[in-house]
């Protein structure tokens, strides 16, 4: 397949691949420059071509999630959970995809520490572990979790890079998106005020909580350029501006804690049928 | 070294490496991103690291120049050159160097042909072999020819990529410059009337014959992307934009028709000290 992106500076871009009914089907992306050429030539006549690929399935090793609580004051209360994930495909340092989510999490949780301030629900930190390669992390969390999805009331994950931020998307039903304005007043000055509503956000940690009803939020970025380098060997540090970076902690920070103290009950994730 | 390039893509870039007195220190050009992330380690103290550098230098082998002349109406009249290099990096296609050179000088010649003007003077296009691993294509044009300099009344190549033209280099003397306004102002409807007076272009063909007093000349394009693609995996046809191409077409062809007609003599290039 042509590559998912808008660069053109010949990089392939890599990613996972889906396999329906036990059909294991070879598949490979090339950059866009290959694929132009293939078809130019294809379009001349018959086209052959040689294809080495050198992706191997390994055997399962032991990984872990990573996860920190700013417990909250009030013992009864929920929890809120506030992500990026750990893993990247290796090409790169995976700056992008997912450092900065996990960092802006990070980053987040610090920011209330250093200001002492106890949220009255608990601020859980995860980064987790094998989002890329079938988001197990994911699962293993919901797994040990799944008869304590009531006392969930929110799940953050940072997943779509290190753009400027521009607002939050909110997994929630129609009806409840007016709970969060007071937020986006808050957001303003922060040039982030957008709120946009969405049944489900599909990042690959967050799927089963969002299945189990748990309401989920994502930061909402400037991604023009992330599939420039997304799952591409140039998805390096330099890509993160310091400043946009800086603005999506303080996003996250002012998401995480309105979460944790807002009096009111968010309801329970739009039901979907996956 | 650093990549010299403004892309961003983690593209390692390519080029010759000069070595002085005999002396053979192996050199290598990492991307921009791996730069920074040395400099980073550096900072923070000692640092190695592992290099494998694959460059041979296999025996030499045979190649040929490309020569193609439209002879001029006065068998008496001089020659002028009109060229590009055949070789390229072999990590892409060389579309930008060079072969969009190749392509308006030959482009330039069909015009030319096309039209049925037969110009005083003989335009002679030549594909240079060997530009990048050496200029022996140059230099094997200028031992064949270093008896017939005064018959080569000026020399053009184009050798800095495909980009929008703006106007010409001419490696002439100050007091000669003069000699082109009307070409400039036959050149103001393609948009690109400047004329750009330089001692010597330093091209990779034509230096031997500049210090042998051939006036030289050669497209000025734009060049912001040109460090972007060139001498990298991404130098492919993509990066011709057509309608760029045509315009450096249209300028050579009429450069080269200006320069075989003209009825002034140029002088001879600049004396200088290599």
């Amino acid at each position: 397949m042509r590559s998912v992106t808008g660069s053109d500076y010949r990089l392939p871009h890599t990613g996972n691949t889906g396999f329906e009914n036990g059909v294991k089907l070879p598949a490979a992306a090339v950059s866009t420059e290959d694929a132009m050429l293939m078809a130019r030539l294809a379009a001349k006549g018959p086209l052959s071509m040689h294809l080495t690929l050198t992706p191997q399935t390994l055997p399962d090793a032991d990984s872990h999630n990573v996860l920190a609580d700013l417990r909250g004051s009030d013992p009864n209360a929920e929890v809120v959970i506030l992500s990026g994930h750990l893993d990247s495909w290796d090409l790169a340092q995976g700056a992008i995809d997912d450092g900065a989510g996990v960092a802006a999490a990070m980053g987040a949780l610090e920011i209330l520490k250093r200001l002492g301030l106890q949220p009255r629900r608990t601020i859980r930190v995860i980064a987790w572990m094998n989002e890329e390669n079938g988001g197990r992390g994911g699962k293993a969390y919901f797994d040990a979790n799944k008869d304590k999805l009531a006392s969930h009331f929110a799940a953050i994950e940072s997943d779509s890079g290190a753009g400027k931020p521009e607002g939050i998307f909110a997994g929630v039903r129609p009806e409840s998106a007016k709970l969060f304005e007071p937020l986006q007043k808050a957001l303003l000055p922060l040039g982030a005020p957008v709120l946009r509503r969405v049944d489900a956000l599909h990042t690959g940690d967050l799927t089963q909580l969002e299945q189990g009803g748990v309401p989920s939020f994502e930061p909402l970025l400037d991604r023009h350029a992330y599939f420039h380098y997304h799952h591409s060997a140039a998805d390096t540090l330099d890509k993160v501006v310091p400043d946009h970076l800086r603005r999506q902690v303080a996003l996250l920070a002012m998401l995480g804690w309105y979460l944790a103290n807002m009096p009111e009950a968010i309801g329970r994730a739009p039901e979907l049928k996956y």
